[in-house]
Order: structure tokens, then C-alpha cells, then sequence
């Protein structure tokens, strides 16, 4: 081994393993933010979408991601027939992410029939609550 | 030094350096959520609890630790005599860790004869949030 | 180059640039928490500066870093005339950060003559919100 591919080999190993906190670090910079609503209460869905509007005209709409997510008591938000089912349509079409908490349909008896259409879904709420804060996403409950 | 002494030198002290952020990542991996209590409702109380259910049905009850934070105007919750008593003690059972705030506790002239068996204790319960969260756990306000 | 300079080239680069998460693992060692406000509810106002002074007492005035984040229905708070004007005054001299959401004035045609002395502002709450939990502060919604 010449001494110059001692450099080499010393160098490129820990550049190699420095990468990945840094992209990391660059992932976690990406503006994003997962929204909780679990009122019964339009009010609080109203400040919700109201506060994903601020967030896309704040930062761009490109330059940000948002997702509501919706279960307990406020699953109403998003059944047929919501009150708020124009902002929820506007809000899908800016490329806001709303998601139902299947755990909470199933325990309410609603089929994804029952409830607005272009919605996703998760098994769980809460668990998509914790699992988006552990990839970096800020969280806000209106 | 001999060309492969160097190598060796030059290798080893960035990859134990590289180790400590590693190790951190992976206890950032684990699941942990701490929950909020501070409001005097019971709906919220059964939240917080369905909420703990659900986490560890669908993550499993060894791969995911939760922890319940009581305090402030949520303090009953915890109180001897509460509404969601025998959910407190199957939660614990589960292994949930539920804790009151001792702060909230001096305010209301409760001593920890008043309150249900077998739960635990803080100093401050925002203080305990805001530690947990720094520690790389989620947070959720049912 | 002779052995020992490819033993100091090859230690060196990784040395550098591994300060930079130590850095970075430092600052988000600090005690910091920013607590929103979006409810029209002096209760809620009341057991959010209890937080602050809760907080303060706990860790340390100088030892933690506090931000009230004011919006939404809850700008009230921030209003002259506000039933706890004298407490903001009294957080505001014990070094906590207190700002008010200008997207929740303009839409409710507040100027910032019509608000309490000394406090801050932001843009938007829930961006400023968004932002301190990217850079590492706790979230607590009291």
C-alpha cells in the first residue's frame, strides 16, 4: 500500500459515513408540519385549514409540506356533508394532505363511502401523529 | 509508524467519533410519545387513554413507550374517586407510564394519598414535556 | 508527503467536520420551549403564563428559553385591556418572549397601537410555530 492510497482509503471512509447525517440534516430542513384535529367542534376546523393556508401563502406551496390529521371526536370534519367539505376540496386541490383515522371510522361504523371524497387514510391517528414528528415534522394542534 | 499503523490511526478515531450519533439515531428510532393532560374533561381523559390503547395495539405494547402527563386544570384525572380510575390501573397494567405534575399538586393541596395507587410523579409537568421532546420523543395533545 | 503528514491530513478533515453536529447537538441541549395560544379563553391565557413561570422556576430564568406564540382566536390575550395585561407585563421583564400573529390582526383589523406594550410579533403564528420546532425547540400547547 503507497502511502498516497493510505490518504485515500483513511479519507474516503468517514466522507462517506459524514453523508448521511448531513442528508439527513438537509431532510429535516425541508419545511413540513402535521396538523392534529380531534374536536368536535367546526370552529377548530375552520382554524385548522385556515392555519394550512397561512402556512402554504407563508412559505410557497411548493416549498412546504402539510397534513391534516383527523380522528376522535373530529372525525365529523370530514364525513359527507361536513360544514367545512368546500375548504377540505380546496385544501386537497393546494396539495394539503388530509388523512381519516380508520381506527376511528371503524369504531364510529363509517365506510370510506360515508366519508369526502380524494381523502386518505391511516390505520391510526395518533400513530401517524408520532411517526411524522420522528421523520422531523413539526406539529401543531389548532 | 508503519504505512499500515497509520491507516489503522487515521480510521478508528473518526469511526468511534462516528458511533455517538449513530447510537443516538437509533435511540431516536424508538417509538415514544408523551401525552398531554391539562384539561378538566373527562372526554379528553378517555382520549388520552383510547389514544394509549391504540398506540400500543398498533405499534406492540414492548415496542413503543408512552408516557401520560397530568397537570394543571387536568389533575383530577388522576385523583382518587376519578371517572377513568380503573382505566388508569389497566393502562398501567400495559405498562403506561402516567405521571402527575407534584407543582400542580402543592397548588390544589394534594399529597399523594389523594391520588390513585401506583402512578408516578414529576416535578413540573411542562417541565417533563418539554424534556421528553428533547429527547427525541413525539408529543401529542389528545 | 511523509507518513506523519498523511496521519495529520487524514485526522484532521474528519475532526472538523464531525464538530459540526456536536455543535449543533449542543444548541438543541438548550432548554427551550415555545407554548402557542390560539384559544379565546383567559383560562387557557392564565395556565399558559403559569407554564412560563413554571418553567422559569424550575430550570433556571437563564437557563431556558421561553416563547409565547400568540394567534388566531387567541390574540385577545395580547390586546389592550386584556384581563392579563399585568402578568404579560410581569413575563415580558422575566425574559420570556411574547409575540402576536400579524395575519391574525390584519384579518381582524388590529394595528399593533391597539395591542399591549413591549411584545413582539411574527408574520404568521403558526409558521414561527413550525420553524422553533425545526430548530429544535419543544412544543407545548398548554
Amino acid at each position: 500500500m503507497t502511502t498516497r492510497r493510505v490518504f485515500l482509503a483513511a479519507a474516503a471512509l468517514p466522507a462517506f459515513l459524514l453523508a448521511l447525517p448531513v442528508l439527513a440534516q438537509q431532510q429535516a430542513n425541508r419545511n413540513r408540519v402535521v396538523m392534529q384535529v380531534s374536536d368536535n367542534d367546526p370552529g377548530k376546523w375552520n382554524l385548522a385549514l385556515n392555519n394550512a393556508t397561512n402556512i402554504q401563502k407563508e412559505l410557497g406551496m411548493d416549498d412546504v409540506d402539510v397534513e391534516i390529521v383527523v380522528y376522535g371526536p373530529g372525525i365529523g370534519m370530514l364525513k359527507a356533508g361536513s360544514p367545512v367539505a368546500p375548504r377540505i376540496s380546496s385544501a386537497l386541490t393546494n396539495g394539503v394532505k388530509v388523512v381519516a383515522c380508520e381506527n376511528t371510522m371503524a369504531g364510529m361504523h363509517l365506510q370510506k363511502s360515508d366519508m369526502l371524497p380524494d381523502i386518505g387514510y391511516v390505520p391510526a391517528g395518533v400513530v401517524e401523529l408520532m411517526k411524522k414528528q420522528q421523520q422531523g415534522w413539526a406539529y401543531v394542534r389548532p
